[in-house]
């Protein structure tokens, strides 16, 4: 590996990925197809109205079409359930995501189960999640494929590394620590019932960070040339990597902003226009 | 932990998982309802056919009835699933158990994802595996159910402990490895393309053997007072740990026969008796 501290650059594989998809955009429109989102949005939380107006705006720029559909806050299960369905029947619609978190009183797991698996390009659903551990997943989760694809990009092998993941989330956590598993990593879970967490994470060749809590993954923790991965992202753009310690000692680091985010969004247009192209015609 | 070696003995965890059986196979009976498993054995391979005559001659001994469906090795995958689907839809069989392997033409995957979630006691469908991953299954795959049990049994701490698995199958490797992080223990997952095994293992507290090759786990390689779990069951009867020198330094370790093998039929009783009771009365 270079000696040369690799900052692996999200927007670059962003950019690099968006340029793959024009071209298929474009076949889709001879053949009278609009990809199109459908984002639902329910409550009014700032930061996520805010990812999801940046995932509508990144699907405008690239000649997708989205639908945003923002719901009150007072919204039952039952009401949200059934707005999923009518995204479901709309042949109009090729992808939904329902934006994490919901409110607190609308079971978040019935929601997710309703969107229809041919439309479930942000990898939620349950057999969405088996497809993906299984590796036969068309659309897995998004963050922890955009973890993958830096890894791609960057040509940073996978196979025979130990990858360290620090997370346990259904979006994240467990599936990236599959899909490494898949792609012939050895992989070891941690979480917040870990023992001697800096002693596991200082064996990684790969240290993936999903944790939620701001620079708690320490450079004292990470071996020498160890890739870091930062799928954190707290209040004031921090991470959950210390980053300038973890730099110092890792041979690559994504940046918080900048490294992963960009490329979730990336997967989330990629997997709508697959969507799209596996749909059959609507016109 | 007591210093006296512990041999976690499968047949007594298997006994006493059957006496509460027995209960609840006379409370269905007063709803008259019989609970029946159907097992399906695809060709003639000899270690098949003999567990698929112990899985029956179990059910038996406790009073649960068994349909034993032998097809020849011939069987296509659409007549296999055909077969499941007749199954799926007779209200006399609770549970559905596929011996695998089926001949290699068959798409046994197709096969097993034919079986309804509701008859699934194998835990070998998708969707089953997901919600084992998420913590909300009624039938966890029942190799890996079996190990979480002795362990319960046998008052074995896992959170917090690291758990080392050795195999990353689909229905044992993958699955424990979740269960076990459900659980609160950290969890690492090796296989064919781990580097560095021995040395990996040696930090486990609990090491769950499911590689298929007979007698492979050394006991140089395991830590002083590590739980040693051993899934394997090859040719002659040998597991997949060797037993003599494990048994020297582990704290607790399972034999082989008569360790996971007798709870992992007990859990496959267990389920069928549970989708019976879930199961609407039919006379």
């Amino acid at each position: 590996m270079n000696s040369e501290k690799l900052i692996l650059d999200g927007t670059r594989v962003a950019k690099s990925m968006n340029e793959t998809l024009v071209e298929r955009i474009n076949q889709l429109s001879v053949r009278g197809i609009l990809p199109c989102l459908a984002t639902i949005l329910v409550g009014d939380d700032p930061s996520s109205e805010t990812y999801v107006r940046m995932k509508s705006s990144a699907c405008k720029r690239l000649g997708i079409d989205s639908r945003r559909i923002h719901l009150n806050k007072a919204t039952t299960t039952e009401e949200l359930i059934a707005v999923i369905q009518q995204l479901n029947e709309d042949p109009q619609i090729h992808g939904i995501l329902l934006q994490h978190p919901v409110p607190q009183h609308i079971d978040e797991r019935a929601a997710f189960e309703a969107i229809q698996i041919e439309k479930d390009v942000d990898g939620v659903t349950m057999l969405g999640f088996a497809q993906n551990a299984f590796g036969v997943s068309s659309f897995p989760s998004c963050t922890p494929a955009a973890i993958l694809a830096i890894l791609d990009y960057y040509q940073i092998p996978i196979e025979s590394k130990h990858a360290v993941i620090v997370g346990r989330s259904p979006i994240l956590g467990k599936p990236v620590s599959l899909m490494l598993l898949n792609r012939n990593a050895t992989v070891t879970i941690c979480h917040s019932k870990t023992n001697n967490l800096p002693l596991i994470i200082g064996l990684a060749d790969i240290v993936v960070a999903a944790v939620g809590k701001p620079a708690f993954i320490q450079g004292a923790w990470i071996k020498e040339s160890a890739v870091v991965l930062d799928a954190g992202y707290n209040a004031g753009n921090i991470g959950d990597v210390d980053f300038d310690a973890c730099h110092k000692k890792a041979s690559a680091i994504t940046p918080v902003p900048a490294g992963i985010g960009p490329v979730t969004i990336a997967m989330l247009l990629k997997h709508t226009v697959l969507a799209a192209e596996k749909s059959k015609i609507t016109t």
